[in-house]
């Protein structure tokens, strides 16, 4: 029931059980780069904060911790009923839990699909004892876990091909790195890879404003690797490019259409138009679950628009006057025909993107396992 | 001896003499927006501060400072010394401030090129009487500032000539306007200029990382004038351009090579990128001093890189881990094909740009006096 705290080496994972396996072990990334400071969260309640708080933020980190946190509470409610407790009441219980963990992040893909992975395995078992059921449960959430961190290595595997071998400097957006899954990341994965083989990398991090995960995040998780990494604000990049430091570029995605447009963290579509300019390769970095067949093309995908504080407020500082609006959405759309491959855990997708992506969500997680070579499903 | 207080519309100027004329009245630009304060500037010490502490920024308007503050200098030197204060005396005394003023912010060339005149005229009312002498000082000050608000009057002029009288949205970067001139800025004249005539306009302005001029004074100084603005952060530039919200860009220089490469507040360079993508037209305002003819083209304009607490430090937290380096250039280079025209005070350049600039520096200004229409210098 416990999950490997490896990561990428010397990056701490997340999230994962605490040693007991009675608990969540949380990094509070609110509080990196200046402080590394572990949560034990011991109930539902805490999880929950955890996540609304965004001490634990990227989809697949999130449904990891919410999948832990239902397990936890599960537990919690056997413990406190004894022989007492019903069946039936630890069910309710447990949808009680889950609908409370689900309201944290609404718009979270991942957090309701390991919600409700957990709630399967929950009915699957309510005929169960209920120490069964429980352990049931903390199982499946240590599954969805080492699934992610599976994903992560495979995208790894495939990205470090497009990294050439006598390296190259690396220009990513905002935090797709091992602290937003349970692994090694997916934008950082490839670059992981390829400093683990000794591939010299120079990676450079856009400080990604409004919330700066690139400079709190992504910096602080490279240099802990011990990947050579340099942050500049976002309005860098393009001179960074035009003095031919960046070879590469590698984000991660929040949703991809089924004709390949890319809604990512707010600046990637610039960087991306950027890239083009330069004739700089952009990819983009992303296990299957993230492509949606459902929306069939960018403009389709609703931007979150978010608080201006964001913006307007500089720490306890305002740097916007008052009276002044603020445009802050948190989310761009990048059209296909700027994506140069699409890097993921079944291998590098090239266009054209539609049938290369069905093509993809159509394979097997047995195809992938028989044959994780790059490229694998490269046209 | 003094200097008019309207700037456009609701502006404050930025510099100017106080109402009794023996000190400078500065507004600390360091506070805004939060704090609209002013400081009564009586000694060259004070003024020297003032600059080096970037109270007062933007070239043209470090230069009317200093000169200010060396003519309330030299008028200090003749109320204490009296009538025992001999000429040579003053006038040591006023070289010793003029090279104090001087090394505050020793790359600005405003700053050099102000106390140059105010020193030149030193010098040739060297055998007049010290109340003479610091009389002629303070006219040229004023002379200065006076010259600069004609300059600003001139740029709004001729840059209306590229805003469509149907009105349009207009992107900005960093602050060329009111606050880093004498009078209505450079970038920012032209905007002003269409929002007297009635011409709807509206503006964004990129918030300007590291340092935030965008969000903190083109915001602030924009709402003031009644002008329709709003901040976005620099990576939304580009989606602000997709979704057809910009039709033009006007920003200001730094320095113009002979070529027309220009030089700017970094981040420039990449919104003349994405301009030219999304086929916008990307103007630079800016006087003829601007332009320097000893610089052939922009590879040979140093940029300076400035200390790494601008970009790791947000207020009073670190939001780059402290072993991560951070790459900070203040300015980058735009190539002049990138750019549509020149927008200056005799009217607007377009390419080619280097016969364009020589002929622009020809002329004299008594010409544009006699002309000041829009476009008189396009071929």
């Amino acid at each position: 029931m416990s999950v490997s705290s490896q990561g990428p080496s010397g990056i701490p994972v997340p999230v994962r059980w605490t040693d007991d396996g009675s608990a969540v072990h949380l990094l509070d990334q609110t509080l990196l780069p200046g402080d590394e400071r572990y949560l034990r969260l011991e109930t539902v309640r805490d999880v929950g904060e955890a996540i609304s708080a965004l001490r634990v933020r990227g989809a697949p980190a999130i449904g990891i911790a919410a999948a832990m946190g239902l397990s936890v509470g599960a537990r919690r409610r056997l413990e406190a009923g004894g022989e007492a407790l019903g069946r039936s009441e630890l069910l309710k219980g447990i949808r009680d839990d889950a609908r409370a963990l689900a309201a944290t992040r609404p718009t979270a893909v991942n957090l309701a699909w390991a919600l409700d992975r957990l709630l399967a395995v929950a009915e699957a078992h309510s005929d169960a004892a209920p120490e069964t059921l429980v352990e049931a449960l903390a199982a499946e959430a240590t599954a969805i876990a080492e699934e992610d961190r599976e994903m992560c290595r495979r995208i790894g595997l495939h990205g470090v091909g497009v990294i050439p071998e006598e390296g190259c400097g690396v220009l990513t957006h905002c935090n797709a790195g091992a602290l937003a899954t349970g692994g090694r990341g997916t934008a950082l994965a490839p670059v992981y890879e390829a400093h683990k083989r000794g591939i010299p990398i120079r990676l450079f991090a856009d400080e990604t404003r409004p919330l700066l995960q690139g400079a709190r995040l992504t910096a602080w998780e490279a240099r802990r690797a011990g990947v050579d990494v340099t942050v500049v604000t976002d309005s860098m990049a393009s001179v960074l490019m035009k003095a031919g430091k960046v070879n590469l570029v590698i984000v991660g995605a929040d949703r991809v259409a089924a004709n390949g447009d890319v809604a990512n963290k707010i600046g990637t579509y610039g960087v991306a138009v950027l890239a083009r300019h330069h004739g700089i390769p952009f990819y983009v970095a992303l296990p299957r679950s993230t492509f949606d067949l459902a929306v069939p093309d960018g403009e389709r995908i609703p931007i979150e628009e978010r608080d201006r504080a964001e913006v307007a407020g500089a720490a306890d500082r305002a740097v916007v006057p008052d009276d002044v609006p603020v445009w802050n959405p948190a989310f761009d759309v990048t059209p296909a025909h700027m994506v140069t491959a699409f890097i993921t855990d079944v291998g590098i997708l090239r266009p054209p993107f539609g049938p290369a992506i069905r093509q993809a969500l159509e394979r097997s997680v047995e195809t992938a396992h028989r044959n994780p070579t790059p490229s694998e499903a490269a046209p």
